[in-house]
C-alpha cells in the first residue's frame, strides 16, 4: 500500500496525431482502435496467440515471415484482408483452432502509429470494449498516472473510442483517486450517458456506417460487447502478449 | 426555399491545429473561443464597436496603430493584458462607453489561429455561450454546411468550448435538417448533459481553474452566461463587425 499514489491523473487523447510521445514517459499507456485492431488483437490472445506483433506496413510483416516462416500474417487496408496474408482484421477470424500458440503479425496501419505514438510509456495496454473493466483493474495495481489514446478514424475522433475511453475512466475512478482532463471527462460522461444502449448512439455515427456498407455486421456487433473477456494485451518489447 | 439544402452537414473539430483549411471551402465556419476572445469580441461589438480586428502578435497590433492611431489595442499574453494596449481580454473591459464607436485590433494568440484556419470559409462567425442561439438561427438562414472551430487549449480540447458547440449543435437541430460527425455528436450530447449547470461540470476542468487561479472568476460568471445577446460577429474581410 505504500506505493499507492493519492491521485492517478488520466489524460485522454482522442487521436494519436495530437500526441507528444514525451508526455507519456513513465505512464501506463493504453491504446484504443475498437473497430478493429485492439478487438482483435485481445481476441487473438485470449484464443491462446503466443504474440500479437503490431508493424505499420505490409512488407515490415513480410520481412518478418521471411526470417521465421512460422508467424501468421493479418491485416487490413480500407477494412479489406491483405492480399497473401491469413487474416484480415475480423476478430471472429481469430479463433483458438486459427491462433492457437502461434505468433500473429498484423499489419493496421491506424492501430499501429497509435502503439508507436506510445512508445515512450513505462507500460502500453490494448484496450477495447470487450475487455474495459479488465484494463481498468490492471491499470489500478499500477498505480501509474495513465494516458488512454485513441486511434480515430482518418484522423478525426471516433465515438466506439471515444465510449471504450469512456467505460475504462468510469470503472476506474470507482477504485481509485483519480483526476481527469476535459477529453477524460467527455469521455467518461459519453459511457455513462450511452452505457445502457452503446448500439443507439454508434449507428449514426462514421466508422460503424463505414464497416456496414462492407458487410461487418458481424464484427461490429462483437466488437460493441463490453466486458466479454479478461485479457488484457500488453506490449513486452517486441509485441503484445497475455498478462 | 429553393435554395434551402435538404441536409446541413456539421462538423466540429476541437482543436484548430487538426483543420485542413480547405476543407472548409464554401462553408459556414464558426470560431469558438468561449474562455474568453470570442465571448469578449461578441460583447464588444454588442456595446457599440465598429470593428474587431483579430492579429496574430503584438507587433501586427502595433503596426496597424502606427498607420491609424484612432485604433484602440486589446489582448492578452497568459491571461494578462498587454503592456501599453488599452484593454486586456476580459469582456468587462469592453463597455459602451470605452468601444462605443470604436475600432478594436485583439491580439489573441489562440483565438487569431482559429480565425486563420478558417480562413477559406465562405463566412465566418464567432460564437460563445453569450450568443448560441443567435449563431445557430444565423446558419440556419445561410444554409450552408457547417465547420465549428473549437479554438482549445494549449492544443487540447476545452470544455466550455465543447459545450458552446453542442448549444450550437442543439439549437441548429431543432430547426434544420442535420448531420453531425462524432466529434459533433459529442458536443450535443455533452451540452444536453450539462446544460441545466454548465458551472457544475466546467469547474472540474482546466481552463475554469487557470483563470480561478488569475483572479478571473467575474469574466468565468460573465462568460458562462448563455443567450444573452443576439450578436454575431461575421468577418468582412478585415474584422469582425455586427451583423
Amino acid at each position: 500500500l505504500s506505493h499507492l499514489i493519492s491521485n492517478m491523473k488520466i489524460t485522454t487523447f482522442v487521436q494519436h496525431d495530437f500526441v507528444n510521445p514525451d508526455d507519456l514517459s513513465g505512464q501506463a499507456a493504453v491504446v484504443i482502435d475498437t473497430f478493429r485492431a485492439t478487438t482483435t488483437m485481445t481476441t487473438a490472445l485470449q484464443n491462446g496467440a503466443a504474440c500479437m506483433i503490431p508493424v505499420m506496413h505490409v512488407k515490415d510483416a513480410l520481412a518478418i515471415k521471411a526470417q521465421d516462416s512460422d508467424v501468421l500474417l493479418g491485416g487490413e487496408r480500407r477494412t479489406q484482408k491483405i492480399d497473401g496474408f491469413d487474416f484480415g482484421n475480423s476478430p471472429l477470424e481469430y479463433t483458438a483452432q486459427a491462433v492457437g500458440g502461434r505468433r500473429v503479425v498484423m499489419s493496421t496501419t491506424n492501430g499501429t502509429k497509435a502503439v508507436m505514438a506510445a512508445k515512450k510509456a513505462a507500460t502500453i495496454m490494448l484496450g477495447c470494449l470487450n475487455n474495459a473493466s479488465a484494463v481498468a483493474e490492471k491499470l489500478a495495481k499500477l498505480q501509474l498516472d495513465v494516458t488512454l489514446l485513441c486511434a480515430g478514424t482518418v484522423g478525426r475522433l471516433s465515438m466506439e473510442d471515444l465510449l471504450t475511453a469512456g467505460m475504462i475512466i468510469a470503472h476506474l475512478q470507482q477504485i481509485c483517486d483519480v483526476t481527469l482532463c476535459d477529453t477524460s471527462i467527455t469521455a467518461r460522461d459519453m459511457y455513462i450517458m450511452h452505457q445502457s444502449d452503446i448500439n443507439g448512439v454508434l449507428k449514426n455515427t462514421a466508422h460503424y456506417n463505414t464497416m456496414l456498407k462492407n458487410d461487418l455486421a458481424g464484427d461490429i456487433a462483437f466488437c460493441m460487447q463490453t466486458d466479454i473477456c479478461s485479457t488484457v494485451p500488453v506490449f513486452d518489447g517486441t509485441g503484445f502478449v497475455k498478462k
